[in-house]
């Protein structure tokens, strides 16, 4: 593959230094690596490629020269800098919620629907955490059966928050062991030993942020805006690894075998579950792995083509960086830089 | 009230230690206590009513002059015991799932079907706890709007498991804050910092018992057997109050602002519901608190007369001991003993 010349804004953040490390792993065609933070990250070396890379502030010009920008900082930033880093040449892949829903980017999960590339004009979104898992078990269902209707039901991780999120857990959970008084700074609430059933701000109708974007990047991404879907997120006292609790009806009917069958033929999607052995997804056994983990596949009670499915999927690679390094992969392949 | 000569089984335990403290609290009638545990137990002196009260075993002929029996034990021991006492002429009050789909026992949430008590032959059946506040949320739209189908994920706590499960939650938060290598005894993989979605065995259609219960118990006591609904139950590191999304559809159309006055009315219930002021239940607030709490009410996306609920009770109080409890007094106010 021709070698790019890749910039990184964001990339002391946990998304940022997790790209950094996939990019390694994956031995992404590395002609050369500029690495862009904040005020706060300037000047930070970071060890990538077997070198040491100092973090720049943006200064005009800076995405001079670059093919591949991978945005993994705020929605605010990604607003002011990707037209700048597009117009310079470069193609930019922004996980924030910056572009997401514009018309004119392209939404990608390339499992699914890289076909979307083709209309890029500079800018590709990467989808949210939550859907991105999500999308990649549901995937196989839809082609196979067509999807009628969603219920998705989320347990989701602090670091899909930031480094700052982790602490706050750690240290709240001290301190609720020790008897001490907790004070919640990142949430609105204490997270430790808890649950908060607000991620993102609230909305329209009295969903939040996190739950429309489960609802319109799904849309989007599959090409259904006429699909229903409805969620309720929740944020859980869990370091690394979202989970989700969805509940699909089909228009045909799919049996759990056949389902498990279909998930089981894509590469990304690993099936564990067997009741007998104990064995479903847990967020504590998928950090720092690649695949989205599906179990607890049964037929749903309820209705007479609904199926059970519990998706497990590391929130910073597959539902984060991985997904951005994996966009970049299906460009240089499809020739779109 | 009449005083009753009273005898809990199982007191040393959490959901019993916590029955006391509730017939204390209530200042529930009682002319006599005598407490019964296991062969561990035995000997430990209890504080209640002012007194100190020893713990007996189980002998031959304990159960004679006891007007009525709490079972906070296990669903052997009622099995071996509810006969033995009710044939004594004392009345049961069973929390265990012993009995619970024995036709000739009612299973009773008091707010929602009392008028079942007048059938029982001495034993009552108290319902699973994550059963007693989805249906105490789900009874005011039943009566008003008749449910369709339920769709429940659950979020459970681990005092529903014991004092033993409390402890393995303590010490391996403690362990992974350290760094130190976890080993799951109570929970069949680690709980700290994680999820399990496996309570109770697994059974039929790959559901787990947990999720049996909700369904079967949920028809009895609303007398629906037609009722479709379809749950996940997912344990979670909360040390107190279960929470649960519960997707209801009913035969006719509610609001949210509709359902939001009709459960409003029931004493049982409170709804805290402002998305403004970051108001919604969490289990952290409910923890030794009595009623039902209900929020994020909101339209379902996905039908036209769904409504999502956030549902949060202290799952060994409401879940288990204030509802053995309030089933006393209402066999005393119906003068049923």
């Amino acid at each position: 593959m021709r070698k790019q010349r890749v910039l990184v804004l964001g990339a002391t953040g946990l998304v940022g230094s997790t790209l950094l490390q996939i990019l390694e792993e994956r031995n992404f065609p590395v002609d050369s690596l500029r690495l862009l933070g904040t005020a706060r990250s300037e000047g930070t070396i970071m060890n990538v490629f077997g070198d040491s890379v100092r973090v720049e502030p943006v200064t005009p010009g800076c995405f001079k020269g670059i093919d591949i920008c991978f945005f993994a900082a705020s929605a605010d930033a990604a607003r002011v800098l990707a037209r700048q880093a597009s117009d310079n040449g470069a193609v930019v892949i922004d996980k924030s919620n910056a572009f997401r829903m514009d018309t004119r980017v392209p939404l990608v999960v390339p499992e699914v629907n890289s076909h979307h590339l083709e209309r890029h004009r500079g800018i590709v979104g990467s989808p949210n955490c939550s859907t991105i898992q999500m999308v990649v078990a549901l995937w196989p269902l839809e082609k196979a059966a067509r999807l009628r209707r969603v219920v998705a039901v989320t347990y989701q991780s602090v670091s899909g928050t930031g480094k700052q999120a982790m602490q706050e857990l750690s240290v709240q959970s001290e301190h609720v062991l020790e008897g001490r008084a907790v004070r919640p700074q990142v949430y609105p609430a204490q997270i430790a030993f808890n649950l908060i059933p607000h991620i993102d701000d609230f909305g329209e109708e009295a969903y939040t942020g996190e739950e429309w974007k489960m609802v319109k990047e799904t849309q989007k991404i599959l090409d259904r805006p006429d699909l229903v879907i409805s969620p309720t997120c929740v944020r859980v006292p869990v370091f690394v690894g979202h989970s989700e609790a969805v509940l699909c009806e089909t228009e045909k009917t799919l049996t759990p075998t056949a389902a498990r069958d279909l998930l089981s033929q894509s590469p990304s999607i690993e099936i564990l579950d067997d009741p007998d052995e104990n064995l479903y997804p847990l967020p504590v056994h998928v950090a720092s792995t690649d695949k989205v983990y599906v179990g607890r596949l049964r037929k749903d009670l309820s209705s007479p083509n609904g199926l059970w499915l519990w998706i497990v999927a590391d929130n910073l690679r597959k539902g984060a960086a991985l997904n951005a390094v994996q966009i970049a992969e299906r460009l240089i392949e499809m020739d779109l830089l």
